[in-house]
């Protein structure tokens, strides 16, 4: 690392797997001020419930395959994944309306979950529904069919969970807007 | 992307800020056949609760500072970080004794949370104490000083939170040592 300037070193990741998806396309892609909504508000809903409910396989690379051995006896994940389909030069983005919602205030890319960021790591966390050699599958992954898998870790109550973390306002509506009455 | 085989693919990545600390090492470090233990069970607990009440800085490079624009809408975030004192052929280890104890079973790295992993990307929760201009203070960051800062998203309790995930039995075994009669 290059402790002079330690924001010019470079890291050097690599796909340990990849998924495979149903889901071919996201409702949502980055566009030229951050992301653009493609669907109405009915449909948005829709696709978000469609993601939790859809089951999907983490083809993990032979090599790396015994590195799943003990996943079983855990019930959720954290899966890292990278959106192999956001353009290079979307990294770059500095602030977006969340969700492209022109409604919701102009914020930092640390303070929304947009996939454009300058890492663009996405972290999701799944419910692991059986484990077959070197295929996880898995329900409530956000990805789409193809992104590379470069991590999975087991969610461990203690260290991933909070009672009440308390959300900025435009959050908490999208919650409430996706969620119905559920949320609070 | 070499989408042939896409795990010869290469993604890069770069530090957008680091970690300020007075955590200066860790009390587990990768060894040959994984973490070694260092210390005894009083010290490693006397440790996890240190870290868990440690104040550190996340100092975010200036050219990324407006990034940081209305996290402190929220209470709590993920910091994705990079364990730069590990070694790099510790990304090969394929299986670990979780925190180096022959007493808990040989499991695989993604069934773990152990910081020597091929993609060595580590999540952790911490508690948002405040913001000043392209320093984020937080509480709870299991990172050395120094440790390269990849990614800042808020948690949001719908994506990031279980209401009772299963856990392996080690896994259960540690917890209860570490937090005592806290945990369930």
């Amino acid at each position: 690392m290059n402790m002079n300037n330690p924001y010019q070193t470079t890291m050097h990741i690599h796909p340990v797997g990849t998924v495979s998806s149903p889901i071919k396309d996201l409702s949502l892609k980055a566009g030229e001020s951050g992301l653009e909504r493609q669907e109405n508000d009915g449909e948005i809903r829709e696709n978000h419930q469609r993601i939790k409910e859809t089951v999907c396989d983490l083809v993990i690379a032979k090599e790396w395959q015994e590195l799943l051995d003990g996943i079983e006896e855990f019930s959720h994940a954290l899966v890292l994944y990278w959106p192999h389909l956001l353009d290079t030069d979307r990294r770059r983005i500095k602030k977006v309306h969340p969700m492209g919602r022109k409604d919701l205030p102009l914020t930092g890319i640390f303070a929304t979950r947009s996939p454009a960021r300058p890492n663009p790591i996405l972290v999701s966390v799944v419910k692991i529904v059986e484990r077959e050699k070197n295929i996880l599958r898995v329900v409530g992954l956000e990805a789409v069919d193809g992104s590379p898998v470069l991590d999975i870790k087991p969610h461990v109550k203690s260290y991933d969970t909070l009672e009440n973390p308390k959300l900025a306002p435009w959050m908490e509506q999208i919650q409430r807007e996706l969620e119905g009455e559920d949320v609070k």
